[in-house]
């Protein structure tokens, strides 16, 4: 496994500063944000990962499918517009040849990401579920016609109402399964599966299942926007050599991804984050962290 | 099933407040608080609850047993003194002849409900849960010897890091099974549970074990402080009759207590607090909601 720097984490960075910055810091790998690639354009950006003899680890983000949940005609054509852009992303990791395409499947129908529970929102969770399904089984085979897998990604469960419906990787697995190995697979990130009792139980069940292994912290007390609970490893509760050694023995043996949505992050300079990020993983990713790490 | 006030909704009310409240309104049950106990009084508090012909439904709580996950005669003591405070629990649970013992197992050990984590706090969730299991073999006979049942509560997996390591409700299940059904059974509450998509397949397993079944509604967004997340029936996302139903066919006859955290609702007239919550079972936690109640 080698370290890989989502984009995200240094979101103040274009594209080419993210590329440039990994080359500085002898990183191997990014992964990419479709916004971020939109910015700089799809194929400059291609031929500027490509330049830069980086692998790509994965395209942010695929999924928010469960529009279709909505009622009548607003949710026909709301799922059909989420199957178009998917099928966009899709096209996107192709040509930036990324390792995979994250999906964050979406909430509950009609809640936006973040935002206040709107007028018209559908409580059907299983419903929501339902249409996740339907929308992989049109999905997966335009994704492996084209040699990009999707990489069905559990989300904390503080997530389910705005942003996953998929909450445990059982779950994720229990729809990547059906597919061929090379069109659907999960993402372990540690953040959103920590806590979970059946984590280890899950990991061993995924196997080569596993298209993404992404780590950060997770902290105590969460912020008050939960999106931006993510720390920097060794900030927050998680344990991570015992996962990363189950993601190991599970046969995984692609890039480890640094992904983290944090304002401090986010304001500091990308170069040191990127520093930091790189001790951090040699010191508490893959070696257990002191009992509490002083930030 | 029958409608029981959680004394924590209307928590401005003293004990005998509460249960002149519930006299007043029409109900049967009464779920009680420790802290509240205490301040009237054990012998009256009980004394008080029989002469209103008030059933007790639950007593919240027990738990916090996974500090003996710290090192050495810390750890020791810290596990000694749960296990003692425990059984003054259970012997005030058999006092007030209330249906169950609502245990919360507790976070990581070291990490205190709502605190900053703290130097040299532990981070194996693994050993935490073992140290659960480890009190709960030392209370179930203790409770089962005075007619007490240990009600095992899953808390949503956003309370993993400071109040319970028990994160779901086959987790709680796994627990409960080796042990007498008259000792050990498990909480169903909405709030914690609505997310898990295992959650209808483990209602029907947990079948008669349910010692308790809880309502609220789950916010979105959550306040900046997570605990007080619960909401009134109809103010949050959870659809309510697909639990309320599988509950019901698991062969659940026990009282439906309504515990809310919430800022509004605690600074609400309790007695209208009371009257919008018979008003919400009636219309939202056996019927299905309106698309969205405003609030």
């Amino acid at each position: 496994m080698s370290l890989s720097l989502n984009q995200w984490t240094t979101r103040r960075w274009s594209l080419p500063e993210a590329v440039d910055g990994c080359a500085r810091h002898g990183l191997e790998a990014v992964g990419l944000w479709r916004e971020k690639v939109a910015e700089t354009g799809l194929a400059r950006s291609a031929k500027l990962v490509r330049e830069a003899g980086l692998r790509v680890s994965s395209l942010c983000r695929g999924g928010f499918l469960t529009a279709g949940g909505l009622p009548g005609e607003e949710g026909r054509r709301a799922f059909a517009e989420a199957l178009e852009d998917n099928r966009r992303a899709v096209d996107e990791a192709a040509e930036l040849g990324a390792a995979c395409l994250v999906m964050v499947v979406g909430g509950l129908p009609g809640v936006r990401p973040g935002e206040p529970l709107p007028a018209g929102f559908s409580r059907d969770v299983a419903g929501a579920r339902e249409r996740v399904a339907e929308a992989l089984a049109s999905l997966a085979p335009y994704a492996g016609e084209r040699g990009v897998k999707l990489a069905l990604e559990p989300l904390h469960p503080v997530y389910c109402p705005d942003r996953a419906v998929l909450s445990t990787l059982g779950q994720a697995l229990d729809l990547a399964l059906p597919y061929p190995e090379e069109q659907v697979g999960v993402v372990v990130d540690t953040f959103h599966v920590w806590w979970d009792p059946a984590l280890h139980e899950q990991i061993a069940r995924a196997g080569r299942r596993i298209a993404s292994y992404q780590v950060c912290d997770y902290l105590h007390p969460l912020p008050a926007d939960v999106l931006l609970g993510r720390g920097m490893m060794g900030d927050g509760v998680i344990d991570f050599p015992p996962i990363t050694r189950a993601v190991a023995a599970a046969g995984y043996i692609g890039d480890v991804e640094v992904e983290i949505f944090n304002a401090d992050v986010w304001a500091a300079d990308p170069d040191e984050v990127v520093a930091t990020m790189k001790e951090r993983y040699a010191g508490v990713v893959t070696v257990p962290a002191a009992p509490f790490t002083v930030t």
